[in-house]
């Protein structure tokens, strides 16, 4: 069956393309998937495939049934876009101007929804059920994923399954990873209240500048003392603002920043380690903060049955040429939300583009997939929802 | 004679007051003090006292020929405004939206206006020339001394002496001081410029941040360590910018800020030590940066023999019940240049006002004078112009 | 045939432990272990098995020939005691005041020995050659772990293993990870010369305490934003010492440290960096420095294949109840440089004493073992020498 | 009588160079000049000088009457050693090792007594009361001054003077101040108890090291942000101590320093704002630490009517070359005691010797005056003595 599979997937790979270039060239951003969400809806209404919207928002969910019993599996893309211009010089460019498809959500839906179709083809042969998550608002927190999840989404799926086409990544490679793959990534604002004045009289302030940047300081230990060295963690502060006239003493300064880690307790630790760092500082200082640690995403877990058994599937695809286990990455994701529901596995699906637009980052203005990777997209997962019921 | 000019300034009191009050309602900033240049031209022009504008820019001097020989004096009152919006609840309030005297230069204007005018018609009696140097722009740097003393304001001058209205002390107060009685003022910025990158890959930045932040600390120790504990210097960071989004880590971070000294010794180290530490700092975190050091006034060093002079002539005033040696100001002022070039001294005329305006401070939005005190100092001033000649 | 090796070591279970008390009442330090090489010699002398003493200093290399074709095995064990003093309370404790064997080494040997004797008693039916290394000076760099490899004793070796008990995880535990188990251990020291002076007059100084404190803030950055978050290090400064009567200012200090990584690269980058962070923080301090840096043993890094083959070894041994990795740990092992050599793993085997003596770490006063542990060790390493020819 | 009693002071310079080099010879110790105190006493006595030993310790006070009514005028002469070795290759050297009259406390006593020797041959001319303080112990705080006065060797004084041998100053120079002359020198020591551990375990420890850097770094602020730039102050870290082996991270840190200043506000000021610094820096870091802030001398502040008639006095003397204010010095002098209770000034006499044994610092093993100093230095005090009573 999964020769079936595979040889109808090839045969939809024009529509897989044309369907992830006009999402391309009509991207939404986060939380604002109107119209991206009604065309996901359409399609699978078309193909007389259940489906349901307004899933936690913008969420669209599909399922498909099989003839015989079996477990049910969840497969999830995202479909939002960024707000950055698209500098590519391609036909399927944006024609929105400041909003992108620049992290490649746009060929994680072409790829759900086509294996979706072919999935449904087959479903008298099918064992179990398979839902279809298309998710919204995944680049800005607090995401779809969790009032998706609250929604329902996951109501009765026993397993689940998700990919990012990865552009670091040749096409023909699968990174896997069992545990964290993904960081947890919070933010965090700090105000220091200190004291003003002339820029000649110190000794009557109460300097906010000097409180800050001793602060800043202070926050590296956090990483190079206190954070187990075989734990990963990140404390950056991104932004330092005190702007004044220069013969002036800063009665504020705002500190801005992320914290990134990959285990739920060192998180814990160091939101509580900032807040006694910052009240240290502070009281050297004789002055007052406002410290606001705001939790992004957790950090996305694989399972690590799942994700064996994901390594074995992508062994059968021809295409894949490489299969390796990747570092954790430190940026954030909220597919952690699904598998801390269910059991699970997130792998990258190498996209890298030959030729122009070679090697621009994810989020960059040039940012473009090799679209032949949403075909072995397809086929892992695939592979992986239809065998998982004899696991 | 003094008593015969002391007579004439009480009688003309009420003139003074009016003049001050014009003034005040009809501010303007520096380097843009046409009208108020106008103004003072026309009053020496209606009194056939030889005038000339446009000295050095809006710059006005005024001469009184005595009758007998003697020396040539300098009396100098600045009359910029500042860019302060007044809040104050009086008749003579600014009519400029956010134009206001805030500083006293009003005060000083109709002081030495009616100063020359008591003079001028005491004529026949004097030895030596009367210079009266009314000088724009005295609020921002690079000033308008320099331009005037380049013009000529000084050619020929023996000794100068101004004043300024000091609110923070009573009225009947002198305060003198030899050597630094202000100090100099310069301003610098550095621009660090590291790497920038994502928030969760420090390993791939230069974080200008975290540089900066160092630098400022490392900027504490020129006054700590580096500068002779028995002379003052202040270096003050009064403005630190980054502004980022909160998962990025900063490329760039800008720092401005001020240098006060009253030692040119000092001055000219802490310009060439600040440059090794920014360096190092910079060398440590592999980064770059551009150093601006701009050269404010100098500082305001008086000399002890005039000085000693102008608190002998202080001491013969009725209305002068305190004479006090002050502690030097960290602030800036470019009467600085005139005693570069000739002798003479600076001193400060108490003008605390009684009441509801009482107490706030120079450059504040409800500033005030005691609008009495500006007998006192044209007493104080004149009593020195005609004395000098004995010395 | 490991069913008679197992029956063999079960039956001369008596005879390891009063092996491993005869070593603990007479510990050597390391590089000073005379008796203990002679101990070992003679007791394969005794039972006819080809021994060589003298190997890189006082290790001793004894070998078992196989009838049949095969690899050539390695196992190791080390011999060396810590200059600790023992306050156990046990008819076996140390009668060597302040020299003990606080790290587990007697039971190492133990092991090895009466392992070998079983060995050497199934020769006829053994494949391949057992190469028994008993190795001095494990606890002191350089260790003698690199001068036996100099001195041939891994010359034909295809493969080696080698264990650890360890007292903090109970028997019937084994603990094994592919890649970096244990840290790469290395040393600094850094003298900064400043310019030393009279406590009241810091201008005419270099003050090194603030230069060498400002130094180790610094250094912090190396693993809070320089090292890959991903990637473990640690950079300790360890000794400050810069001592001076109360009214002086320090002319020089000195700070001493260690470096721990798992990564060659970053090691390496480590060394680099805190020489450009040196260099930086003293010019900023217009002072002079002397940088070292000593590397110590290498990061234990075990190989994939073998590490699983152990592992799989384990699985069948009655007394072993948990397999599991461990994270690596920061601390310093020369067993590193075997497997720089030859293929093999070095793994944990639980020991931890029940009663009276548990729960006291390595190197500690009170450290002791389980003995049952070295039976589960010789087991494990003797099935590994056996099935290693089939691999 | 002025011209009197410099003939006679002239006529006994040999006896005055003679006493000085015996002192030279036989240097004690603070605390203990048992043999000085005798010898002192002694010379009195054989003139039949009124003297009484064992003020306050081993202070000396002698009195000579003069025959009219007049004020009571002190004089001032300290008389302890150094723990130096002498240097020096001279005849007079140091006959005691390691024991140093290197900050010419000889010349003073020498000065005094040749002073009073004179003055009393003159009694019966002489208006007033002269009173002779021959002080132990200037050297080490708490110093002989306080205990003296409480032995009530200021009892009955209107009037004091002191002076010091200054050998950075060419002989025929008299330097005087008004106000502050020398500073507050107190002394303070700091531990930091953290939590000790093992160098590659920075999580389990809290490192005393980076927290007393950080502590180092943050005391910078007192001065730069904190302390009126136009008061002189100086915090100084002279010791850093946290010894250990290169794998240990610090349980314990110890800071050894000294504060310096002129004005009693800032002294209270810097002693609670350290503590405030301290106590933020260790709650930061989660550890705790002990404060001892030790008062030693306060500042010697000039009374400035005294200052000036002093320097009225020098103007009359031939030898006196050169009459300048003197910068105010950052050390230490316990005649602050005096002044606290009674008017009077302390003044440096110039005594820089020339040729050999030119340039060295007080305190230095070759340090030298110049003995011609000592005339200077007794015909200045001498006509404050004499002259004091008109005015």
């Amino acid at each position: 069956m999964l020769n079936r599979l595979f040889s109808k997937l090839e045969g939809y790979y024009e529509e897989m393309v044309s369907i992830r270039r006009y999402m391309h060239q009509h991207p939404e951003l986060s939380f604002k998937e109107y119209e991206t969400a009604k065309f996901i809806q359409s399609y699978y209404e078309k193909l007389s495939i259940k489906v349901k919207g307004n899933i936690g928002g913008n969420g669209v969910v599909a399922k498909v049934y099989g003839k015989k019993p079996g477990k049910t599996v969840a497969l999830r893309a995202d479909f939002d876009a960024l707000p950055i211009q698209d500098e590519k010089d391609v036909p399927y460019k944006s024609m929105v101007p400041g909003v992108m498809h620049a992290c490649g959500h746009d060929g994680h839906t072409a790829t759900l929804l086509v294996l979706a179709k072919a999935l449904n083809e087959l479903h008298d042969e099918l064992e179990g059920t398979y839902v279809f998550i298309h998710q919204h608002a995944e680049e800005y927190a607090p995401g779809g994923a969790a009032p998706m999840i609250e929604d329902g989404c996951l109501d009765g799926v026993d397993v689940i399954f998700g990919t990012h086409l990865w552009a670091s990544e040749p096409t023909g490679t699968i990174q896997y990873r069992t545990g964290p793959i993904m960081a947890a990534a919070d933010r965090f604002e700090i105000e220091i209240q200190g004291k003003g004045g002339h820029g000649a009289q110190p000794h009557k302030t109460k300097d906010a500048i000097v409180t800050a940047s001793q602060l800043v300081l202070n926050l590296q230990q956090i990483v190079s003392r206190k954070v187990n060295p075989v734990e990963s963690a990140v404390v950056t502060v991104a932004s330092f603002t005190a702007e004044n006239a220069f013969n002036v003493i800063a009665d504020k300064a705002k500190l801005i920043g992320t914290v990134r880690t990959f285990n739920e307790d060192v998180r814990q630790y160091i939101e509580e380690e900032m807040e006694r760092i910052i009240h240290g500082t502070c009281y050297t200082a004789d002055s007052t903060y406002k410290y606001d640690f705001v939790r992004g995403y957790p950090a996305v877990v694989n399972h690590a049955k799942e994700t064996e058994f994901l390594i074995n599937c992508a062994k059968d695809i021809a295409e894949v040429k490489t299969i390796e286990e990747t570092e954790p990455q430190m940026g954030g994701e909220d597919f952690a939300y699904y598998l801390q529901k269910v059991p699970g596995t997130f792998f990258y699906t190498g996209a890298k583009p030959v030729g122009d637009n070679e090697g621009f980052p994810h989020h960059h203005p040039k940012f473009d997939i090799d679209e032949k990777a949403m075909l072995i997209a397809a086929k892992t997962l695939g592979t992986a929802a239809i065998r998982i019921h004899k696991e």
